[in-house]
């Protein structure tokens, strides 16, 4: 038989960032037939993404020197922080190349006090909030945004994810939010007794069809996500609330590629606690509760290929495993066995290159006939491995 | 915070053979911490598992200092293809090296000669065979185990999978046989009328635990693979026996790995038509059929991690991509897209260098309420494919 040329393989996918977003997302194109081309900064050369990136691009997000090499060889771009930069990533694609979601909606979404202003500019439910561009706005707004509930969270208008660049209670007199101020604006949100959190990820094409993924369910311990459920544990209408209000988001935003939003179930409605243009990890374990996971989601939506039905298929449940984990047990590492041998459970490790007791090193997934049995499952892997490595359960003291 | 030393990585896993068998090991692996290191000959340069090998070692299977260098630093090896050397494998055994399955059982089951001389010696149901080393007897076996279901197939010792290397009717006088028979035995088998064909895949640990995924079913079309599902369309009774004798099959030959077996059912039994010790082509869409797919459970037999238990979640079906996909509509390459448009419709490709008409170039698979609503959107997938590509259904002349 004679040999044809060989197959027509897909072109690159570019991605900003290295994390762990970022191999996954490689994980999931490379069946695709698309190899994924990352930049990231040099500080990154130990990043996640790199074991399964075919190119690996050694640059700081304001380079746009290294931007344009990126993007050299690849049929689309996306990013996978919200440390990317709008303005470099416009100028790509005045370029021509294909940027997905657009940079104007980065720019909107990727700092606090940006996006909360967008998000009440558009009418969409939010805590009571202020933001704050001195000490004194900062004291005035606490004053005015305690409540029942207690005293308001303060946030930095950069980066603070998983409780870090937060602080509750007298933030005008904390050394480090002030100094803070001295940089950029910080948001004071009032706090909301919630009954859930929530997360409803939405992906929109081009020609803005839209897929939604179910509901999902957040629980935070200690201000980091320590678990989440898919489906989440809420009523239909609740649920159909939260697909819609994702979808207008989409809408308004003009998403071409993947959103999600974090919402809070209150007694008077949802309200919406932050949103995001990239996978986030209370959908890890999509892959396996849904007909497709949100890193081929985003994939579909940025190569312009038709968004998947994410059809619930088995409920599934997720926890973070953190670097306490790994510092645990004398450095002896993971007792992967011990976890594995729990019913139904996988682990997920990202080979981050250095761990910090609340830093996310990985997750592992459960599924079950319901998702408290999925939960079960997956809480016990974790007991498990804490255990294994002599560390109290999570989020208590040592 | 201060940084800890890094997480300790899982150490790599060798593996024999660079063919898509390698690649999705080598994509199971990486979440679990463990890079793959691949040794190949060197005419496998563009070969599917490149892509997500960490390590690369060029060498024939014969070449005993080029697995020592892919041994050197590896937890466990294994193999992906049946051509891996048995003598090769016991010497790096003997070094010390972990090698599962055995070198041992491999050298049963790598040749058909062999594997039918000890399935026979251990009792197993069979169809009606002789192995056959002279011309004349190939043409008394032939006379033989010819009967209503028409003359018997005849296969090489050696390789000839999908079709190749077989002959059916007057294959004495095939000179193509002939000439083979001056190299290896061959294998008159009798024609078996059979109801359906299973595949069975059975892990075994080291301890004697075993594990066994739910039994699928294979459909050929032309002497290929054509579509397999997830479970079979099988009383419960039959599938109980496919798995009991499965099991036995593994006590048998003392594996520590996987094996899959393929049955026929017949209106006197099951009987025995192929085995492998490595994953297998109807298992491709066990990850989204069952709790875990063949490659972690693979990694986890040959790694000494507990087994996975792989429950069925989701009715899945498997459609494999031949090569004609490639070389139809004028070389324009695979329309994804159209695929993708189908609801649960998942493409893995295997990124070949080189397409043959017949050559397995990559799968798709899909789910449903029930395995025949799976196979009908995987089939409708494949039209779609086919009519992108402009040519005719799988199986009719163009």
């Amino acid at each position: 038989m004679s040999e044809a040329d060989g197959p027509r393989l897909g072109a690159a996918l570019g991605v900003v960032g290295g994390g762990q977003l970022g191999r996954m997302l490689g994980l999931a194109a490379r069946p695709l037939g698309h190899p994924l081309h990352v930049l990231a900064p040099p500080s990154n050369a130990g990043a996640p993404a790199r074991a399964v990136a075919a190119r690996w691009v050694e640059g700081a997000f304001s380079d746009l020197e290294a931007h344009r090499t990126l993007a050299a060889d690849v049929a689309a771009l996306t990013f996978e922080v919200e440390d990317a930069e709008p303005d470099v990533l416009a100028a790509l694609e005045a370029e021509g190349i294909a940027v997905h979601p657009s940079p104007a909606a980065l720019r909107i979404v990727r700092r606090r006090a940006s996006q909360r202003r967008w998000l009440a500019e558009k009418g969409f439910p939010m805590p009571a909030l202020r933001v704050v561009e001195s000490v004194d706005a900062l004291a005035a707004a606490e004053a005015e945004l305690a409540s029942a509930a207690g005293p308001p969270f303060v946030k930095t208008d950069r980066g603070g994810f998983d409780g870090r660049g937060q602080a509750r209670g007298k933030a005008s007199q904390d050394p480090a939010m002030r100094a803070a101020l001295e940089e950029q604006p910080l948001v004071v949100e009032a706090a909301v007794p919630f009954e859930r959190e929530l997360s409803v990820l939405v992906a929109r094409d081009a020609a803005g069809n839209v897929a939604v993924h179910p509901v999902a369910e957040n629980v935070h311990i200690q201000a980091v996500l320590h678990h989440a459920l898919l489906p989440a544990r809420v009523d239909e209408p609740t649920a159909a609330e939260a697909r819609d209000l994702a979808k207008r988001l989409a809408e308004a935003i003009g998403l071409v590629g993947i959103l999600v939003v974090e919402l809070f179930v209150t007694r008077d409605g949802l309200l919406v606690n932050e949103m995001a243009l990239r996978p986030h990890n209370t959908f890890h374990g999509a892959d396996r509760a849904c007909a497709l996971g949100q890193f081929e989601q985003q994939l579909r939506a940025v190569l312009g290929w038709p968004l998947g039905d994410p059809e619930l298929q088995r409920p599934t449940a997720l926890v973070n495993l953190f670097g306490d984990l790994w510092e645990g047990g004398g450095g002896a590492g993971l007792d992967l066995a011990t976890a594995l041998a729990v019913p139904t459970v996988q682990v997920h490790l990202y080979e981050k290159a250095a761990t910090r007791p609340r830093r996310k090193m990985g997750h592992l997934t459960a599924t079950g006939a319901t998702v408290d049995e999925a939960l079960a499952r997956a809480l016990e892997a974790e007991r498990r491995l804490r255990a294994a490595a002599g560390i109290p359960p999570f989020g208590e003291a040592p």
